[in-house]
């Protein structure tokens, strides 16, 4: 790797190149994928929306029985400690975080009671930055033809390391050079991206599928509250997979990548092709709160 | 781990003690579950079934296109090598393995064609045993609340280390004292057990889930096979959850654990409460089987 794609991982507190850095074969982390995690990143070196973030994974792990491996404010210096050293390392450089609490090691089986030493892993690196280009003129999506979990199943607002659902998704939009793919609920309604939330401009008023059967992003509820107070007409509720094709804008958000524009869905146009201007408007209220909370 | 706790773990052709058995921090197997894997056993030291075993690892791998990471006969020579080396520390010990297949390493992210170097872990350890009770008095399972993955979003054919809602489902189990947990599919019908496939006999007949929406277990493929050249009337079909509660008789089957009678389902004993005669004939042609591939 070269130093632009350095990755430090933090392991339980101690902090390694990627390249050296391990997890037990026995862990059931890598047995079973389970872990849950949270993805975060800094503007001007300082993290968004940490707190949030921590809620979440606290929710994540108690929907799944697994403990905090150390309490949230111990583990909330260890994520500021890798963003410092990994900004000694790469000064003014901004990062993305992810934050893994694995379930640690136990016997094979899925008697979750006999792991009791859950550990976590702090992987810090250059925020990936989309080309320019995807903001300015937005981005192409598809429907993919795999559907998202059920919640009976496995809930998609536990943020786990089951991610196969999404990763067979994403195949769909690789395969047609597409940046996201969307999946729709078993029963045919909007649900989100592979790693985003999705929403949809109608007759200027923003819609966005409810927060079930979805992970509720962060990102997601920050444009929910800022877009309420800014005025804008938003609502909450299901949205059939038809409706995808009869919108006027929409735009994706995920806390990496902020809100993108997107332009195109499928081989349909959306609306006259370019960013819209309630998209435009979204995207300059979230740039405020991003400037309120880490600095312009 | 005591001596006869021990596990070994070869992971590329290395074999190590599991308490020394990593692997990188970096693999998708860890990060997403983006793994497949097949559970196999010993009998008298030989390994039963493998050539199945391994056609149904060919399967899942190619369900969530990822290569193998060796040829097929080097793979079977590798898990012939960790048994040998295994009974040489433990002469005389049958087992269990548990064949992974993993992703590898790769960026964070969600495009799998990133990850080159698919890699093989081998886990291997003495068998577990039920006690001898389970199979002469029958287990107990219940119905668990989680649903199993619906087929278009994560299909129960796959192998895979996306393994949450099994565990999820085997905490209905653990936590009311029951061998098992049953799930049905996401339209309430009976579809396996978090480790096992499920069969009822009804006027004589056994009746067996279609191996739609579930694992198609290598014990239920033999079980079918078997029962069939028996001549024991054998149906596989949808089946309606109420009639877990209607049969005469219940049974398990899975690799490791072969044929377990179910004598209670939740909180109703199945016929008079003893393991029944087609299940008792259906041990026997399982062990019949056994002692032609693997000797009495």
């Amino acid at each position: 790797l070269s130093s632009a794609e350095e990755i430090l991982v933090n392991h339980n507190g101690t902090i390694l190149p990627a390249g050296e850095a391990t997890v037990p074969a026995m862990d059931h982390g890598f047995l079973y994928g389970d872990s849950v995690y949270e993805t975060l990143r800094t503007f001007h070196g300082r993290l968004f929306l940490i707190e949030p973030h921590l809620d979440r994974l606290l929710r994540s792990l108690e929907q799944i029985s697994l403990a905090l491996p150390a309490p949230r404010e111990e583990l909330r210096r260890a994520v500021e400690r890798t963003v410092g050293v990994f900004r000694e390392r790469h000064p003014g450089c901004d990062l993305s975080l992810r934050l893994v609490v694995t379930r640690g090691i136990g016997p094979i089986g899925l008697d979750i009671t006999l792991c009791d030493q859950p550990r976590y892993l702090i992987y810090a690196f250059a925020l990936p930055r989309l080309p320019a280009e995807y903001y300015a003129q937005g981005i192409r999506v598809v429907v993919s033809r795999v559907r998202r979990n059920h919640p009976s199943a496995l809930d998609p607002r536990i943020k786990s390391g089951n991610f196969l659902n999404n990763i067979l998704a994403y195949q769909d939009a690789r395969r047609t050079g597409a940046h996201e793919a969307l999946l729709l609920s078993a029963d045919g309604y909007v649900a989100e991206g592979t790693t985003s939330n999705v929403f949809l401009v109608r007759g200027g008023g923003i819609q966005t599928p409810s927060a079930f059967g979805i992970l509720d992003g962060i990102t997601r509820q920050v444009i929910l509250e800022e877009a309420r107070s800014a005025g804008l007409p938003v609502e909450e509720g299901r949205i059939p997979a038809e409706r995808l094709l009869e919108c006027d804008e929409a735009f994706i958000t995920s806390s990496v990548r902020g809100v993108v524009p997107v332009t195109r869905i499928n081989d349909s146009v959306v609306g006259d092709g370019e960013p819209g201007p309630v998209t435009q408007r979204v995207m300059q209220i979230y740039d405020a709160r991003v400037a309120r909370e880490c600095g312009a």
